[in-house]
């Protein structure tokens, strides 16, 4: 049976394949629309361009298996927090990198990158698992119904990762910090960075370099956190603050 | 090289096996800290019951591959929180089930139920998934450093669920409620209990249960997160209030 119910999936399109009302799937997109969701033409869909915009589209023709949507309406910055949180996370394996990237853009993180610390004890990832990070990311987006895709990168240093951060509040996952985040009020209303060490923590260099960086240390307290776990969060904390 | 150095690891005990001032690994436990860590007698070590206990210990003797430790200080409720936290999830796949267990565990978690809720179209989890689930909580106490292990179980619904909790404060993600958390000042001192819905979330007739039962609805914000995701972040953003 085709159907013409809206199916309850959001479809990924390139900003560059959105042209007036008309948008075009990419091939893997046209497939699952019209194969997996057995879409004809009149089926409404959704489709987001991780640059902020969100469409709900009728399919308009699907020849040649390229699905073409006709825009009935658009939305900006749908599923979006009001302030962009960066996430500076030291670079653990894989697993965990992952962990991060799955939770964290759910909950609607800016940028995170995966910093190589002194105790990461690796380099800065590369092209190819940037690429399956991201592709991650985009697929956790469509998930969370969010419409602007984070950037995920990794810097060689601390240094390097805190260079690249616009002004704003900054916190950083300490053992020695204050018990619980308590941000003074409006100081949540700029841009906001979170950071937290690589497995091993930061050493104590890092931790005196994002002080002076303007990083206030907060404890997680009780119990050691992994990476991951702490990483998630402090955000889950931040942005609970956020109005 | 044999090891006189502590490991960097929490040994497990079962709280039958402490006798006075003594206390004896189970097989699995005795191999890890013999041949993997390669202790010998003297050797340092720190294992913890589960019930509340942490114990630092020498090797006294390994006779028959058996490690028995000498205790030398006994510490009570080492990395736990302040008052008990119980989560009670909406039964989800296996996946996120286990994502659930790794992260609210090391989060100070006292009991996770998942719940089989009408949404969730599956039984409550049997034995053998809940034994595996209990060994990930024990992997997970120890490698954060607490001492009570969590209760993992599976009630037949919400109401079965429900009745198991403690007098004290209630939340709830409910994309309806109130935007984030912000408790009165005295409210996280009793027992707390969160809840979040199973993929697809709750009726409106078990979100009206769990209101009538004292939840309240609090939104997560902004994005649709999945229900392991919206259950850390509810423990995350709970015992940040926690004095």
């Amino acid at each position: 049976m085709r159907e013409t119910r809206r199916p309850d999936t959001v479809f990924w399109v390139d900003p560059a394949a959105v042209r007036d009302d008309h948008l075009t799937l990419d091939p893997e997109e046209s497939h699952h629309l019209l194969h997996v969701h057995r879409a004809v033409a009149g089926t409404p869909f959704v489709a987001v361009d991780g640059a902020g915009s969100t469409y709900e589209c009728l399919l308009a023709s699907s020849e040649r298996g390229v699905a073409v949507g006709s825009v009935k309406h658009r939305a900006t910055d749908l599923g979006e927090l009001p302030v962009p949180i960066t996430l500076l996370v030291g670079l653990p394996d894989s697993g965990p990198s992952e962990t991060v990237v799955s939770l964290a853009v759910p909950l609607g993180v800016s940028a995170i990158d995966f910093v190589a610390c002194s105790r990461s004890g690796r380099p800065p990832l590369g092209d190819p698992r940037l690429a399956r990070l991201t592709r991650l990311a985009v697929s956790a987006l469509k998930q969370s119904r969010r419409s602007r895709l984070p950037v995920i990168r990794s810097t060689p240093s601390l240094e390097a990762g805190v260079g690249l951060l616009a002004p704003g509040a900054r916190f950083v996952a300490d053992p020695e910090g204050q018990p619980g985040l308590r941000p003074a009020e409006g100081a949540m209303a700029g841009s906001i960075s979170l950071a937290v060490g690589p497995p091993g923590g930061f050493t104590p260099e890092e931790v005196a370099d994002l002080k002076n960086a303007g990083f206030e240390p907060i404890s997680l307290g009780y119990s050691r956190l992994a990476t991951e776990t702490a990483a998630i969060t402090l955000l889950a904390v931040a942005r609970n603050y956020l109005k």
